[in-house]
């Protein structure tokens, strides 16, 4: 049975615990997969075409606009970012659910084009939380901390226009947590068309 | 924190294991709790009012159809069942999930009203199965065995009306299942109205 995947958009404030929620996610259920975004940046160290990014250039990435082959794109810092259709498209089809990181734009811009996507957003308890989290990590100055936190309060605005709202308190929980969400989507009857069409013959069959 | 509980209907073929699988979620699970439906037919031996049902007189049943104290109601063979308002929502205003085991007719009401609540379709793994299972209770003639598969015929017209459609293979499992649905429909962004709130009025505060 080739069920179809579920497309998951994950967002939420920067110092949620986003990178490591969707890493175990990864580590521990292989029904997920990441969909690997196309950049127009330069590619750091350690990085390979392919694995973090399709690394492309300006105008490849122009090319991919104009040919619909992205399903969502952004401008930022003068560098483009992009989710490729056809890988995502092809690991739905094989069932996989296929999980987007992005932000609230590009989460809506999914919405619209995949009705049937999941658009969760990810929160620490309480916003002091978030605050002790960026400063502990020490590896950035204070004003990067500051930037952060206010852009939490822009991020903030869309909340409710996702589907889930899961605060990460506890790692496993949360994970757990997550996975569930996505098995229960599953079960939903619009995604189990196919399957209720073809118990609902046999059981007419029964009708006298 | 008094979040409101789940208001669960839950529909299936007969045969298709619902009083199996609501036992043991109310066994399993202290969040749920089942509502109890009021009826003019008479308690059969050992069955106390207020327990398996609230027995009421066809008039006492008019009188609450009249002060709109029942959130659905059916006739079947000349008498009234339906579901007194009060205690579902003085349980849900107490955070338990309640489950209401109806039939479509009944589902779509409580969806009117209550368009928060969720409906799922219980389901056995195929329509043979379904029959199978039917014959090897052994409790009932062909006749009325293929009374209830005739029914099922009809009840399999609405379920694309649900919201879940969970397939009854294995009872643990599926108890499982039932219970992350809930959970998971417990995250639901609509759900935590208060909490986004709150958590956005925080973060803007971070705002530059």
């Amino acid at each position: 049975m080739a069920e179809k995947g579920i497309l998951l958009v994950v967002s939420g404030f920067s110092g949620a615990g986003k990178g490591t929620l969707l890493q175990k996610l990864l580590e521990k259920y292989d029904s997920f997969v990441l969909s690997i975004s196309a950049t127009t940046r330069n590619p750091r160290e350690g990085e390979r075409d392919g694995r973090e990014y399709f690394f492309r250039s300006k105008e490849e990435f122009e090319a991919m606009i104009e040919a619909g082959d992205l399903i969502e794109y952004a401008c930022y810092v003068g560098n483009y970012y992009g989710t490729p259709r056809a890988y995502v498209e092809e690991q739905l089809a094989q069932g996989k659910d296929v999980i987007l990181e992005i932000e609230i734009q590009g989460a809506r811009k999914i919405k619209e084009r995949y009705p049937d996507s999941v658009l969760l957003f990810l929160s620490p308890p309480s916003a002091e939380e978030l605050k002790r989290r960026l400063i502990s990590r020490g590896t950035e100055s204070m004003e990067v901390v500051e930037n952060r936190l206010s852009r939490a309060a822009q991020e903030a605005q869309g909340m409710e226009d996702y589907d889930y709202f899961v605060i990460n308190d506890n790692l496993e929980d949360c994970v757990r947590q997550v996975h569930q969400i996505i098995e229960s989507e599953h079960a939903r009857c619009f995604r189990n068309g196919e399957q209720i069409r073809k118990i609902r013959e046999e059981v007419e069959k029964f009708q006298k």
